[in-house]
């Protein structure tokens, strides 16, 4: 066995659940031996069988009814309790015997991507090699604004985990083809993000906005986002090809 | 009337209604003629009495209930309720005639800061001043990585409101002194932080850091914190003469 993990992450949202369970078909549909991970204990319905299911040791409906919590507090005891079955995870997956795992992570990235459970899960779910994607909601990123909002809670959760990242343009089948080339150019072109900037904003907010894209961009912070659908299943192929370099040098998981 | 708004932002458990409470009944002592708004519609138990409740109009467990949600859906959906009632709300606060607000956000930061509803509430939620104070948790930030994780997250959150922004950590009374030397240290004098960071971290990782922290220096993004606790009250004074800068010009809010 030569297990590879990718964590799908992502703001409340950003397609995280679609994605798991969109390319992971995809990828049976190509041979693949892959199972998915659900890690959100909050998540009621889903739209993939998950393999391996924290909501069979925690749910958040269960802690807000045993500790009387509201959504909030039950969601972060629910995220922070997860850790603790980390090892039970561990066994059921690794039984499963899969060459990749998609693990999908709770709704709300806080909780996952800024707390002490999610970074030991994330170092500590097997010791096989990991990748990370992180999700570009395209129907939010094409204001300029928050395109930059995303690359910087981007690089908040690069600078968290420290794996391997790739970066996808989630729902490009819900906004225009002229909008999907927009923010792809942005992101391997930082001038026309830029530019765009300069065209959206006004005084000091363009001002602050472009000296802050320019430093990430000199910091040779590069955010190529890879457009796919979960419904079309565009751009699968290049995600897939990506990963396949993240976390396999470039091989196949499957022979 | 002169009224001020100050939104309280920061990621989940990081102190937000805690300072709510704390800060108003501070300014209270001061003399200050001052209300609090609860944004949150998640939250059970608040350690403050809200002057004005959004809870009035919606909340998650209804959200629920009513439409058979999950938590993760209930609360994406109560927070992008919220929007609706930015009219009624709007005019609760105005009725009381204080010359200043704190408003307290959602627990998650994200289904606030990062989807249409809360930049919506923020610039419709009246046409007085306005500023937000972005809480970095003492607990959390005080690991060189996370600390960097948290610029990035505080940036994210200025260039989606772009309105002035202070800077606070929450919870000193949580750390050790020296911690909290070492965290306002970080945030005034780029250097001190870099030097952690090669201290804190190997290899690539350390490059990375070092170059991104560099090019956010460069940029000028400034990030000088104000320490303070909720418990004792230390540090109100400097985050009061903050926020009068920010949206007072300098000047008491009630005479």
């Amino acid at each position: 066995m030569a297990l590879r993990l990718v964590f799908v992450v992502g703001m409340a949202g950003s397609g995280k659940s679609c994605l798991t369970g969109a390319f992971s078909e995809w990828l049976r549909q190509q041979e693949q031996d892959v199972v998915t991970v659900n890690l959100d204990p909050g998540a009621l319905d889903l739209p993939y069988e998950p393999d391996v299911d924290v909501r069979s040791y925690v749910t958040v409906v269960d802690v807000m009814e045993r500790y009387g919590l509201g959504p909030n507090g039950a969601m972060i005891a629910a995220a922070d309790m997860i850790a603790t079955y980390v090892k039970e995870l561990e066994v059921e997956l690794e039984a499963l015997e899969p060459d990749l795992a998609i693990v999908d992570t709770p709704g709300q990235m806080e909780v996952f991507a800024f707390r002490p459970s999610g970074l030991f899960i994330v170092e500590n779910l097997t010791r096989w090699p990991k990748a990370l994607v992180y999700l570009f909601d395209a129907c939010f990123s094409r204001e300029p604004g928050n395109f930059v909002a995303n690359i910087f809670l981007a690089s908040a959760v690069y600078h968290r985990f420290f794996v391997p990242q790739a970066h996808v343009l989630t729902k490009c089948d819900l906004v225009e083809r002229e909008d999907v080339k927009k923010m792809v150019g942005w992101s391997s072109r930082p001038k026309e993000l830029l530019e765009a900037l300069e065209d959206s904003l006004t005084g000091d907010r363009r001002l602050i906005a472009r000296d802050l894209v320019r430093a990430v961009c000199r910091a040779g912070a590069s955010f190529p986002l890879i457009p796919v659908s979960s419904t079309t299943y565009e751009g699968f192929l290049n995600l897939n090809m990506v990963l396949e370099r993240l976390v396999a040098a470039g091989d196949r998981y499957t022979f």
